[in-house]
């Protein structure tokens, strides 16, 4: 009988195949006393030379086999293998210790493992992740074992492991391996992004997968909602097969829209944007139709670096994006860090509850220097192309108003440099604090732009941390006091003859995308990929219908009758 | 010249005289090897011993000049020195590590603090300073060092010091000690408590005093808010004379309304209520002619045990609130722990943003044999006076139903064993997250009253952490965001002829009342003695020329211009 299990949905599409399980090897650590440091200083010295080596290789196979893109996670496994700051505790370890080198590398990153995971913040245990699988490599080495590869996989498969690290997962051959399950990780792992890139339907986070399916056993992977069927029956075959071509024919329907607008049955015209986190991002949001980068988030470009990046370095990124969007609106969010984004070379106290701390504007607030440094790079890089320039974490009008002071002083500065700077940079706020929603008004009478930021405003209006897995029933984005709150905003944008976008995970749900069609949202922005199927749905939707509906959803009391009065609107 | 100083006002009142500074002995401890660690453990014994004899003297005498509530601290000194987890690891040291008694008391108290001190939560914080208190009274007897007493001063002083312990404190006599000022402490410290009891003027947290004030320098204490003047010039002193003077005119008048009701000058009736942690607070309320209870804690009951309160003593508790209050309603909210309030017999899991975390109602909901205790209890109590149940932390409708037919059910349980129920209990809900502010409207058809807790409902509404210095400036009670919150739930619960409290901070500001009378807030509830002066303002002003500013303050951009708005009305 078919069994069913659930993960994480994480990249696109249905794969029907025989599992083939991906197993660890056992790389067992025993603490031994060593006489001789030197020799075994040497050993840990080859085993991190040959490890350098086959990553060098792979990285090379990577960048031309897939992208450069991709590639870079192997640059970053590399300058790990480098780093002093890891490499110099193994050693000292064995030294001072007198320990055997597997067991100073496991104690030594252990520490380093568990103070980034520590962290509760995805980027941050990516990095733990990044280290487990180049400490995996240099064990495997000095213990001798080898360990088990990919790309020795010749028949038709659905890989089964607990987890794919990156350089499992760039031996990945698309035409042998039709999708792949695993145990941990998330939608933002490496391995899943990697999945989506390769276009190989995935689920993670199954968490059973490895102790509930057998090598050879048949199985079916929906990287749409995220369901396995383990051993399906032939009438479910049958069923997915359809489930699989319905989709190939979605996604040519999807892909001739790439270069349309976006317009609603009923002729209305909205914006689709992307949310992008660096230049390179650029290609996907070209790729995919985007009519705008409706959030570019500047914090990567401060992130794993020992120092702020320069005023120069700036300017490079941010006229890099602007140019590739040719004239097309770009809103690019100055500095969020702090909270649970740390900058290792920025140390902030620790607080209690970061998500309420000393975060975004108000850091930047607080660290004018800083701010002024983005706010002059994002001035000078103005003249490539249609910039927006948003702050985020806005909760007061007062914050607003310094923001924008500073924004007007290095701009004045600036041209009495001689610097040519844009005259038609809009200046606008995230709205993802309560306050904010609930005052649109006044502030409306004073930005350019709202975009409206779920993730966060959901997560302060129903107080409950997004991350916490124990009150996770209350992120509720269909709740109608969320709802309420964007109509607010909406409403008093175009009162005084502004735009509202939404940014967060919201903007790109199918539930979601009739009530904020109806609620009157201007500029919907979400993950490139999502793009074409917004479009798509947008296309089948009439806005004036909609509108019809929003009261009757704003009444409602709670999220789960959001949810199913607009499951059961007729589609057009 | 006057030299000025500010701090925490803790005690009202103004005072004026000589400092007198209250030094702190020199315990200086060193680590010494023993060889003898049966003697050392005798020396350790034997200080115990005196300082327990100690404690049980002043206990006594506490008791008798003070009242048994204040006599209780020193009986939670007694538990600590007679706590086997406190002693035990003492010992332990002496024993284990051969070192002396004052080093072993040192390290192990130490790590107690720390870890007390680390919770970042105003009631554990306070544990610590009792182990401090304690720890510093051995410490004396072991190195035989004689500490300065409060109770050998015989002239009209304001003392200075560090910090009061609870044991310095009750030996202040207020005849001879007119004030005192303490560089560290809150609000809530044990010598603020007892300063108010007293009725002595004080000012904590001053950071600066004991490096700024000399013995015998002249000194004006102001408890109403906080100012300390060194050195005051004569103009200044007879200013803080009238200043004195008008204080105390003030306080006769208030003391005559009493027994009476509230009522504004245009003969509108509002309800003063207070918040209360213990039935031993019934006395304060009482005293300063509270109408109502409007918020008990009951918190309180689960703390400071090692097991959950059975449903027996809660019954005692509730109905011992009830009795004492002869009628009057009394709103309980039922419990709020979790997040940074903790159990030590409740093993939560630590989270990362304790304030967006499971508590209050959620834990309950989620420990639901617990929650019912508690329910019942209530329920068994109720015939004993004018219950009115509270749940906390309500974010969601489905929330408010589950807990309701959680005490539907109960209730019916209870009365098919024959347990007597009253029949009026009135169901509400604390308003204290954004969402159920914005969705006041569809919970007023189901509750039968709302309390708005502002300190949460602030934080949230501004995504700011009420604990953490460096959003401090983010907590504004008198933002437009939170008054248009505050009236969505007035204006709901009326327009379903239900009513609305305030149980937070807010309620008894001066600058707050006249806007709240204008939002046509039901009940105000406060701590007991803010009780009088909130009544003689009330009868000063009038609702209806206060509904009439209300427009045009929710239509002020800014906290700063509300408060200024607010202090230029003309009072009555």
């Amino acid at each position: 009988m078919t069994q069913t299990m659930s993960g994480i949905a994480a990249s696109n599409g249905i794969a029907i195949a025989k599992a083939f399980r991906l197993e660890n090897p056992e790389l067992n650590v025993d603490k031994r006393t060593i006489s001789d440091t030197d020799s075994e200083l040497a050993r840990l010295t080859s085993a991190l030379e040959t490890s350098i080596a086959e990553l060098e290789v792979i990285q090379k196979k990577t960048a031309e086999q897939i992208s450069e893109k991709e590639a870079a996670i192997f640059g970053a496994h590399l300058l790990v293998l480098s780093d002093p700051e890891l490499v110099g505790p193994i050693t000292e370890k064995i030294k001072t210790e007198n320990v055997n080198a597997e067991f100073a590398l496991q104690e030594a990153t252990d520490m380093f493992i568990a103070m980034f995971e520590a962290m509760d913040n995805e980027y941050m245990k990516e990095r733990a992740a990044d280290i487990r699988d180049v400490r995996k490599r240099v064990l495997a080495h000095l213990l001798g074992v080898t360990t088990q590869s990919p790309s020795m996989i010749s028949d038709e498969v659905i890989i089964i492991a607990e987890d794919l690290t990156p350089s499992d997962t760039v031996q990945l051959n698309a035409q042998f391996v039709k999708g792949f399950i695993t145990d941990i990780g998330g939608r933002t792992s490496h391995s899943a992004i990697l999945a989506r890139t390769l276009e190989i339907p995935a689920v993670v986070g199954a968490k059973k997968a490895m102790a509930d399916i057998q090598n050879g056993t048949m199985v079916i992977v929906d990287g749409l909602d995220g369901t396995i069927l383990i051993n399906p029956e032939d009438s479910v075959i049958e069923e997915y097969k359809n489930k699989q071509a319905a989709y190939e024919e979605q996604k040519a329907e999807w892909a001739v829209l790439k270069n349309e607008a976006t317009v609603t049955a009923d002729g209305q015209a909205v914006e689709l944007g992307a949310n992008i986190g660096t230049p390179k991002d650029i290609t996907g949001v070209v790729d995919n139709g985007g009519e705008a980068i409706g959030l570019y988030r500047t914090e990567f470009l401060y992130m794993g670096r020992d120092s702020f990046p320069t005023e120069d370095e700036q300017v490079e990124a941010y006229a890099a994006v602007l140019k590739g969007m040719q004239g097309k609106p770009t809103v690019v969010r100055t500095l969020d860090i702090g909270g649970d984004k740390e900058l290792s070379y920025l140390d902030l106290p620790k607080e209690l509850n970061p998500f309420l701390g000393l975060r975004a504007i108000r850091l930047c607030l607080e660290m004018p220097d800083m701010f002024k440094t983005q706010l002059r790079a994002l001035l000078r890089a103005s003249v490539h192309g249609n910039l927006k320039i948003m702050f985020p974490m806005i909760a007061t009008l007062d914050e607003f108003r310094e923001a924008k002071a500073l924004l007007l002083e290095e701009k004045a500065k600036l041209q009495a440099e001689g610097v040519e700077v844009s005259e038609t940079i809009e200046v606008g706020i995230m709205v993802e604090i309560p306050s904010t929603a609930v005052m649109a008004d006044t502030f409306a009478k004073e930005v350019d732009f709202f975009s409206i930021g779920t993730n966060d405003l959901i997560q302060y209006t129903m107080a409950a941390d997004r991350m916490n897995e124990s009150v996770s029933y209350l992120y509720q984005p269909f709740n109608p006091a969320i709802l309420r709150l964007v109509k607010m905003v909406i409403d008093a944008s175009h009162r005084e003859g502004k735009w509202t976008g939404m940014c967060g995970e919201m903007a790109g749900d199918e539930i979601a995308i009739p009530i904020l069609l109806g609620l009157g949202l201007d500029e919907f922005s979400m993950s490139a990929s999502s793009i074409l199927k917004a479009r798509a749905q947008i296309s089948k939707l009439s806005k004036a219908e909609m509108a019809q509906h929003t009261d009757r959803i704003l009444a409602l009391g709670t999220s789960q009758e959001v949810e199913d009065y607009v499951k059961q609107l007729p589609t057009k």
